[in-house]
């Protein structure tokens, strides 16, 4: 608690009945032209009194401050008041500090830990190492910090309110892949990068029967497909009920490509393995972002062309 | 023999003690652009005879041919004569290939795989599934395509040849790491990301005590890092007795890596492990580029600021 008393409170002007969140920066810095004020106007306006930890804005090359410093910021989540943790941003430096972290103290604290993309390497070691639920969702800097408010997703913004609230139990998607999939199992992945990253680490969990779900950004289909290989021939892929896949944007096919795309990626891989791939889900680096609770037992089934995830609240809190 | 039978025979005009080598293009497809036949005549007047598989120019999408056929190259260059077996080039492809190939059957040929990057992965496959030594070298279109036979590399082609005509029994190169560094073990590693990408499947390598390499292209040295930092979470880099580093090149810092750079992950994996870390092997994606036995035991040793390897020859063929 001392050391959260030392966190800028952010929270003064917001509404009565805001539901604190609590800020910090486990990866890349915060750049100082981020819009950060204007981010946590918006995060008020949605309903949330932010608190940035006292180092969310530090600065230590590419990184927000040393690895002790943003280790520190899970134990300073963790002691303060606020139930909600939330980060700025993702970019890349958790994997480097996995083994500074205490799992189990952390998941003692019972909080809503919410992020995606680099963080996704913290919600695989909660649940290898404490059996722990997360939350899979947005980011300060990348969902909130539209210049209108009104201009924020609705539907990212909605289904994060609600699965905040605990009001979230049901999302529904239109997605591509086979028909009359029906799977139940523990809702986990996110980042593929950072998924393969932990392959073969203390911090990658052992899920059988899963629903797993990955997304990525800034790689090239070919990238897409060897970091699938690598789930496949591990057997990962062939242990899971169903595999979901989110956004995967912002590459650049090139001309020796020939024709070589996501599909075909895609395409290949089914062949490969009996685990459904449904396409569409709407999470990763685009909007809209569904928040979804990492490492929770779901349910999924399909009725047309629309994916249902059922959500049981009552498994996590 | 029968298959053999079929390729290019490009050999015709070579000089009499002519080693032969047989070309196969096992990932990406070698562009109609490619300065195929000038790497070849160079690849002559370095005392080879050359013979392109029948499959190497083939084109599939961004791959040499189809699954099937690349995996059957494999076949088709043990089932001829030459004992030189040389790839057109790397790129991608051989990842989702690796089960369908027979590493004994390859490995009874007795012959000399040489190459890098992609074909990092048939030869750690081939170490794991077949204890058998393959050759990390150069690549045809990598290294023999000067438009003079006088612009090859001198360092690069003269210790291919020694390799390849069971010559070579030690190199030394300028390095950079701790002094007195004495090592014995397994030569082992290659592309960076291909090691990590078979971390966890069946095809990767138990090796314990020995001298890992790694080299890698187009990676930012954060990406650098994370790849290191799960060799480091899995335990195989505590397991080795030393860690060389080549050629890691062709990235871009940015502003927002305020300084952070390769020298920076260097230094902090050194304070992660007690593996001494040596950079400056020359080898990787760029000239000089040695050609070293994987998977053949060799002795390390340093003296002032040179590192040598003691190849023991006998160990393989």
């Amino acid at each position: 608690m001392s050391e959260a008393d030392d966190a800028v409170d952010d929270a003064d002007d917001a509404p009565v009945r805001a539901c604190p969140a609590y800020l910090i920066s486990p990866s890349s810095a915060v750049s100082p032209a981020a819009p950060v004020e204007r981010a946590l106007a918006n995060l008020r306006r949605a309903g949330f009194a932010p608190v940035l930890d006292r180092a969310a804005l530090r600065i230590r090359q590419r990184f927000a401050g040393s690895d002790e410093q943003r280790a520190g910021a899970f134990a300073r989540a963790a002691a303060q008041d606020a139930s909600l943790v939330m980060i700025t941003r993702g970019g890349y430096g958790l994997t480097r500090i996995l083994p500074l972290l205490d799992y189990r103290s952390l998941a003692r604290a019972r909080k809503r830990w919410v992020g995606l993309s680099d963080f996704t390497a913290f919600q695989l070691a909660m649940l290898a190492k404490a059996r722990a639920v997360t939350w899979s969702g947005p980011a300060l800097l990348d969902d909130f910090s539209a210049e209108r408010f009104e201009d924020i997703d609705q539907t990212t913004l909605g289904t994060f309110q609600d699965a905040m609230s605990g009001a979230l139990e049901i999302v529904g998607f239109r997605y591509a892949g086979p028909k009359d999939v029906e799977a139940r199992g523990t809702l986990w992945g996110g980042n593929l990068s950072i998924v393969c990253a932990l392959l073969a680490t203390p911090w990658f969990p052992r899920i059988d029967g899963g629903i797993l779900f990955i997304e990525d950004v800034n790689e090239h289909p070919y990238r897409i497909e060897r970091m699938l290989t690598q789930l496949l021939h591990s057997g990962v892929l062939d242990r899971q009920s169903a595999l979901l896949v989110g956004h995967v944007n912002r590459y650049r096919l090139a001309e020796h490509d020939r024709g070589f795309d996501l599909q075909c990626v895609i395409r290949w891989l089914r062949k490969q393995t009996k685990t459904p791939i449904l396409t569409g889900l709407p999470f990763g680096h685009a909007s809209p972002k569904l928040t979804l609770p990492h490492g929770a037992e779901v349910a999924l089934g399909t009725e047309g062309r629309t994916c249902y995830l059922i959500l049981d609240e009552h498994h996590h809190h």
